[in-house]
């Protein structure tokens, strides 16, 4: 089958590779229908070094099962189905405690030992707690909704969780990319009575204003932080969604909160460290997040997609096949698309 | 009159200094009838840079109200009253919120510019906010642990309320002065079932093992972390109270920490930063805490004192005049006392 193989920094290519088939009784067998490309994928676009070996890629995907293991229970062939980025057993301790990304015995798709999303097909291990049957055809007019549940709206989602978002609260959201802009959208949606989106690019700022953004913040570093302090009575926000993960996105975040107020990290850390004095302990900071256990939000996020009431697959700004998927790691990389979908 | 000015590290001295005196109709004027040396004072006593005009010191007393300016009407002369670490109007969208310390019109004591606790009287601002009076008399015998609502104990809440400590949690206490110790004891108040006491001399274990601690660990750093992790099935602590500060604690209570769990910070930060991503991000460890408002805890914690539910006031083990300060710094920085206490 044909899947996605990074060698390197800016070094992406589409291969030849093993057929997925199931291995242990508990996986799935998914040709792959949608899948995208991730704005945590250009980490490693910008920053990998050279692999003899290279690294499948993909994490976010929907398709149709083709077989079931023999212990698989919950779904079966044919179903269409929605794959969180990190599978997961649905049974651990911590499944039950809704965090799927710490499962006991789960894991993440891609590297050099599993398939990746970015590819024909996929074997799903603990297919039974990690996939979720989509209650449409595989050409539904929300595939583009529905994808997003595998990361970027989950993620938001997430961040806004993590951040305390609440009827009535100021909200802000730190980056205008894919994950940023599903944060407007979960912040909304959780009742939030100004959000303001910290971001710089046109087009993205216009759908930001379109999912609920009632603040568009374009300036950086000090000036960034004045700026939400006079937007917020000099207070700054209850709620800061950190949606980026380098280091000045980071301090940013954290220096925008108000005195008791928290913030939901879901970027992926570019920096080992962080404040932990000024800025945080002081003021009484909540700091929270992490890799968004996105399994446990499908089912609550589910129907605002299915019935409109969110539509985070507008995120969606180009749509290309396999063989584009080298140019739109690139397309992503140059800003020239916020988010990427594979079309199968 | 009398009072503690530090001049530098371990330059502790009682001086002649101007009578504390209304200023303001929002004061009052307090005569000290207790107060105490804080583990945070070991900070500048080991730290402080040489000053000629020296720092006031003392954040924690009881004391009884000689007068009151024009505007006070919740505090009247001949009341005992307890203080808070901070002073607080009580009314500001901060106070109204819990979180006295970032009152916008209060402020901290001691300093080249307000009295400190640690001398003969103190003018109190915003004295209707800040003192709560004590249903007791000066000398009654629990006067130890209605000053440690004044801090320790009121400090341990806030580290266990930012941990999210709740019945039936496995709870972790890094550090055995006076604040982990009323750490252990509002754990086990909140329905902790396991409490991890992380600490090392004898005479602090004992009285934490009295305060409620299940397990102790003293080995230090991976170690200790080892330790934490056998004595938690392998998880880690659903809650972690830092009562330190210093990096060394606060990477042990974050690697601590189980994925999905909590760490409340009361320790001072003596780094400025704190790890980032390995041992929070990718585990979605929450990070809360800092300076507690321990004005809106009195009230909820002074029934169980009075009541002899709690027992915090047992973690002063030293008792001495104000002629006796330097030499209670000395003895608590050599680690000779838990906590001293201050008898006028």
């Amino acid at each position: 089958m044909r899947a996605t193989v990074m060698y390197g920094a800016g070094d992406v290519r589409i291969e030849n590779v093993p057929d997925a088939r199931i291995i242990k009784p508990t996986d799935a067998l998914v040709t792959i229908t949608r899948a995208c490309i991730c704005g945590s994928d250009l980490w490693p676009y910008q920053q990998m070094k050279p692999s003899e070996i290279g690294n499948r890629m993909g994490h976010e995907f929907i398709g149709i099962v083709e077989a079931v293991g023999t212990e698989v229970q919950r779904v079966k062939p044919g179903d269409l189905v929605v794959a969180p980025f990190a599978w997961s057993d649905g049974t651990c301790i911590f499944c039950q405690g809704g965090l799927h990304t710490s499962c006991l015995h789960g894991g993440f798709w891609g590297g050099t030992e599993l398939d990746g999303g970015q590819g024909e097909a996929v074997r799903v291990p603990q297919a039974d707690g990690t996939l979720v049957v989509l209650p449409v055809s595989p050409d539904h007019a929300l595939m583009p909704s529905l994808l997003t549940l595998s990361d970027v709206m989950g993620t938001g989602h997430h961040a806004a969780l993590a951040a305390k978002v609440a009827p009535g609260k100021t909200v802000a959201v730190v980056g205008d990319g894919a994950v940023g802009l599903c944060g407007v959208i979960a912040a909304r949606r959780l009742g939030a009575e100004q959000i303001i989106l910290l971001g710089r690019h046109p087009d993205r700022i216009a759908l930001g204003r379109d999912f609920g953004a009632t603040d568009i913040v374009s300036e950086r570093g000090e000036a960034a932080i004045e700026r939400v302090r006079a937007l917020t009575g000099g207070l700054g926000a209850h709620s800061v969604l950190e949606c980026v993960g380098h280091g000045e996105a980071t301090r940013t975040a954290l220096s925008i909160a108000r005195a008791g107020g928290a913030v939901g990290r879901v970027g992926v850390p570019q920096d080992a460290t962080m404040p932990a004095a000024m800025s945080t302990f002081f003021r009484n900071i909540t700091i929270a997040g992490g890799p968004a256990p996105v399994r446990a939000y499908i089912e609550e996020l589910l129907p605002d997609v299915i019935e409109g009431r969110i539509e985070p697959g507008r995120v969606f700004d180009r749509t290309i096949t396999l063989n584009g998927v080298p140019d739109g790691y690139r397309a992503m990389n140059d800003r020239e698309a916020i988010k990427v979908m594979i079309r199968f």
